[in-house]
């Protein structure tokens, strides 16, 4: 299999061939694959979701592909930080044992026609602000999986919204895949670790950890007996105390349908999506009573 | 694995679970998975499909599923003719293995909420007519695909659009399954055979091989050196006097992507959908000069 193993510790498969191939042997050895996708610039996040894969199969699979079709004209498509080479140097420190990293031409051929939809959990909150977000998403994990055939994949928390359209996915076309969901990791001050936190001033850097304390006074408020209106009302002055401008959303809803709740009676979440300066930020916690 | 076997000869899985068992266990063997999908009411051009796949796997999984979301409200779902003990009595007399029966609670369960688009091939044509019908085969065949894992599986060419749109689904989602086209299996006075001629009077039936004459009429005209015009105005022609009424198309396409040919300098396809009383039928022939 020619795998490009000079430049990196570990193996990097460039084409679906080349990863079937490697994939397909282990297979063949009986020994359990795992997946986890990521769009590179990778954070202690994702390596927590390459140690969680690797909790759960033998073999973990780590792809690296910034995928074109989740981004919309106007969003950061050739800003989106590409570090490959550092990126290859984290995960040989980890239980990975194959990056996958195909040109965007491998993975959209010419005359690319497919789309896959999953409504339901997709609808509404990142929808809102980003229409074709997950169509872009569902397509090209779906893509993944094929290439892949793992037994199982994490997720990050992180994009819970996500992790939702995922599950479904996998349960609607019936893949058989097992989703095991990461929590999110944050730095000290509690922002949650993503790739787009590069993006950040020093300043708006120091002020960026107000979304995860907003999403906390929410869930506390309403944990003292608050309405989710008062509730929410509180954590959207501490979002424009900290100058988020525009807030796309702070909103309570049931943590396994994301069906919006007049009052917290069953496992819920609460999910923030808000831009400092030129960053949006997204973030979400749970919340039991 | 609790399969049905008191009523038929070959076993019948009514589970995704009880399928996957069986099929799962033949991997193991080693054995190549070959698979049928039909909605069953089978025919000849059916049985020939099986006998192809046959000859290409080991094994032979039939689907027998009636799929509501390939029709529309107003189509003959609740007339569409089901016959399942015939039919597995036909399938027991070919190199059939497997019979997947599922209701349609085991394939669209509540809250089912994936849809799977294949632009390109499936536009035009039968999308003219029906518009969500693509949606609806291309969803059913990715999740029957996901079902049965088959190593390869045939489609009649008497869908000509259909096969193509499942051609291009497999390529597009990486599935690695090899599509085999069956010729369509005719009548006597050439009439493709197809599970809705069973709707047609002794009159209509009679009248019916006319669509097959107009194809054919089309192409030879053609031949002879006349424009696409020229010739489609001639088989027009002769499905008018046949009856057929409206008649949805009549068209020379090329036989790869479906595009409008303006003349036919590379392998075409001659397509038509007319209705014959209360009767849709469909045909198409190659076109070569």
């Amino acid at each position: 299999m020619p795998l490009d193993t000079e430049t990196y510790t570990l193996p990097v498969a460039r084409t679906i061939a080349d990863l079937q191939a490697q994939v397909t042997a282990w297979r063949a050895e009986g020994l359990r694959i795992g997946f986890v996708p990521t769009m590179g610039a990778l954070h202690e996040g994702h390596l927590s979701l390459v140690d969680l894969a690797a909790r759960h199969a033998d073999k973990v699979v780590v792809s690296i592909f910034v995928n074109p079709t989740q981004f919309a004209p106007h969003e950061d498509l050739d800003a989106y930080p590409r570090t490959e080479q550092e990126d290859a140097e984290k995960l040989a420190k980890r239980p990975a044992h194959l990056i996958f990293a195909p040109a965007a031409r491998e993975m959209y051929p010419e005359e690319f026609d497919l789309s896959i939809q999953v409504s339901g959990p997709s609808e509404g909150l990142e929808s809102d602000a980003r229409p074709h977000f997950f169509a872009g998403v569902v397509t090209v994990v779906a893509k993944l999986f094929a290439a892949v055939k793992p037994d199982i994949a994490t997720f990050g928390e992180k994009d819970y919204q996500q992790l939702l359209v995922v599950k479904k996915l996998v349960r609607d076309l019936d893949l058989g895949i097992e989703i095991v969901a990461g929590e999110t990791t944050r730095e000290q001050d509690g922002l949650a670790m993503s790739s787009r936190n590069a993006y950040l001033t020093s300043d708006e850097r120091r002020r960026a950890s107000q979304l995860y304390a907003a999403l906390n006074n929410v869930a506390d408020t309403i944990k003292q007996g608050a309405s989710i209106t008062e509730a929410r009302e509180a954590g959207l002055a501490i979002l424009h105390e900290a100058g988020f401008d525009p807030i796309d959303y702070l909103e309570v809803r049931d943590a396994e349908t994301l069906t919006p709740l007049e009052t917290v009676t069953s496992p819920a979440r609460v999910l923030a999506a808000a831009k400092l300066g030129a960053t949006r930020l997204i973030d979400n916690i749970p919340l039991e009573i």
